[in-house]
């Protein structure tokens, strides 16, 4: 498969690898049409683009002057609307009276109790492309070793497995003994799941003195997945690949048999923006990956993941034209708790926001526990006004957080290009 | 919605309300057609009906005369060709290679290593019918707590709740704090698992002082439905009615409003057997199910569920008008281990058979551990050589089962006609 792929002989549709031109104008063209469907047919939308003309955003600079929606504000809207609706008023279909276009197939509860609808769509989650970009084929048997309980895991993967025509053995998580009897009996193709999960049932097997099956292909996600496990399955004669993938989007990106980051899902608009903000980063920078989705049930318009990444220059070895990012690089929404309140990196971006002409903070959490040490780094082009640059600074930070920070003023690209806009630095022991 | 289907208004479709005989007549047609394609579209029905005239195959009677296929069979079946065929030759789908019409949707692992599969139809296991029955209707949420995991028990259930049109939250086993929440925050219509789990959850919300949700119907399978189960979810607002169905058949009977007995579904040919052979009881009398299905993908001939049952007399009061069985009334199937042999109701069938005239037999086994009596007692029309036939009787037992029996002669219909062909009266502790 990696060959084939490589040679450029099978991709899953003629999509991945058309013009980067025609791609980007084919997405400029669909993003009016779904600003607009996203308005008239969510309720959260209609408010939060409420002075927005769909018509008018034909530009990635257009759609960046839209608010970015943060999975902690999708969390507080399905609170606020649980009785009448538990998608917080952001997707387009649901059951009874609820939802513009009609019944969803499923709902599902993620860990926080975030809830997320499945449409009636064929491939909802649009994962048969990273499948098949991993080697799996029509007549396969798929071992999916991910979740199909509460959390839409299980599913998002079996829809694009059926979608690329595999047949799939619904394993799920545990029960190791007995997916390990099923890998024997029924000597799936290829497994979907965690890849610890994977090296664990590797080892069982190993253990056993037993060969587990015909396993010579995997995807992986859900978890980090470190380069010697890569390896080490490898050796095996099992060639795993990873993608990105969340509940709320789908897929976003896969990676390919050329492994060189993770190239882009043709049903998204991807921008990467400073943490805590809605500005795209320039291009190679670490920043938040915020997604904009085509899907017509579940229209999420900039989306913040929370996850960190960056694009990598140049195009797929394997022929594929879209861009690519690195793999995850973290979290950026994780807030802090300092003297007892909770500080977010939106908590920085407010306090910047009050100083125009300012480039980039930080702040630092530094000091033991319970003595806790804030330093706001800031980097500003003139260093004229520092004095009192600084103690508005300061002020703004009280204001918006209602803690005390020093302020340390420093050079344009002095920060550290990481993406990191909360750095704790305190010893936890 | 008891009383709607009590008056006769709301059926799943116009089959349930056709005519006795017309219903009869449309089984008997398709019977044919079906042998023919088990016998060509399978490799295990080729050999098993090899001698068999399809177009012969009109009336139950000529039915009666094929071979009944027991789980125990299947389950060899499926060892045997492991290595080509993991459902033994019995199923017309597959994947690669395998299966004459194509690929299977999923495969499933039941306990004890037998493996199912499931075709591309919508609804494959037909519960559709039993969850309409159940109440459930178009634009409900059902709560789903059966397993996705491995059994196809979540699938089955699952599948039949989309063709009504429900959404499905997908809750699986376990995790009883989230499905209350879920059971909170999304108000599912219904429940559908196991009754047992629907008492822990009503017992849990009732201990945490909440509702949950808005629960009013459910639909429960998969072990017995005591009666002061059902009052008691009866007394706190939800409405339980119950299903019989199997991993291999699908839907084989349900429950109406009436709650007499379970209806027939109308996709299978039911039989009710003298255990341990092919020979139907006079209707009423205590039996194995025996089930022919139409599912063309796992075209199941004559198979034996192991399950007791009996015809109940009379009609559904909802107007439904297929026939009905009692609810579960034991196993049939279940061998006993005597002096570390294992004897098995086919053993008692078999020494019958050894001795034309005699009409039933029963196996007791008494004593206590490592001190086991056996006594087979037999019904005999004619007590004339009852000395001879005793010891005759005694020689085939030991053929047959390597093991010495008390012979008891007895009239015809002195044994008790509960289906029961071993009896186990053992001292276990």
């Amino acid at each position: 498969m990696g060959e084939q792929a490589m040679t450029g002989t099978a991709y899953f549709d003629p999509l991945e690898t058309q013009a980067p031109q025609q791609r980007e104008e084919r997405l400029l063209a669909a993003l009016p049409r779904q600003v607009a469907h996203a308005r008239e047919r969510t309720a959260a939308y209609a408010q939060l683009l409420r002075d927005v003309e769909p018509g008018e955003v034909t530009s990635r600079t257009a759609l960046s002057r839209l608010p970015v929606v943060r999975k902690h504000e999708l969390m507080v809207a399905q609170q606020a609307r649980r009785a009448t609706d538990p998608f917080g008023g952001f997707a387009a279909i649901g059951w009874r009276a609820g939802g513009a276009l009609g019944p969803a197939r499923r709902v599902f509860q993620s860990p926080g109790g975030v809830y997320e609808p499945e449409g009636q769509a064929s491939d909802y989650w649009r994962t048969a492309r990273a499948i098949f970009a991993a080697g799996f084929r029509a007549g396969d048997l798929v071992h999916n070793s991910f979740s199909y309980h509460l959390t839409p895991a299980g599913a998002i993967m079996e829809s694009g497995a059926h979608a690329v025509g595999c047949t799939v053995f619904p394993a799920g998580v545990g029960n190791t003994e007995l997916q390990l009897q099923a890998l024997v009996d029924l000597q799936a193709d290829g497994y979907i799941g965690t890849p610890s999960f994977l090296r664990i049932l590797v080892e069982k097997a190993e253990s056993a003195h037993i060969r587990p099956g015909r396993l010579a292909k995997a995807l992986v996600s859900g978890e980090a997945f470190p380069r010697p496990l890569h390896a080490w399955l490898r050796e095996r004669g099992i060639e795993a690949l990873q993608c990105y993938a969340t509940a709320d989007l789908g897929l976003i990106a896969y990676e390919t048999a050329a492994r060189e980051g993770l190239v882009l899902d043709e049903g998204v608009l991807v921008e990467i923006v400073r943490p805590g903000t809605g500005e795209p980063v320039p291009d190679g920078e670490v920043g938040e990956v915020v997604v904009t989705t085509f899907n017509p049930d579940y229209p999420l318009v900039r989306f913040g993941t929370g996850d960190l990444s960056a694009l990598l220059p140049g195009t797929c070895p394997t022929g594929r034209t879209n861009a690519r990012i690195k793999g995850w690089m973290g979290r950026a929404d994780d807030a802090v708790k300092v003297r007892g309140m909770f500080v977010h990196p939106l908590h920085v971006a407010d306090v910047l926001r009050r100083h125009p002409g300012l480039a980039r903070a930080r702040l630092l959490v530094s000091g033991e526990m319970a003595n806790d040490q804030l330093t706001l780094e800031v980097e500003r082009e003139d260093t004229g006004g520092d004095t009192e640059l600084a103690a508005r600074l300061a002020d703004s930070m009280r204001d918006v957080t209602r803690l005390r920070a020093d302020i340390r003023l420093c050079a344009v690209g002095a920060l550290p290009a990481d993406g990191k806009v909360i750095e704790d630095r305190r010893r936890l022991d």
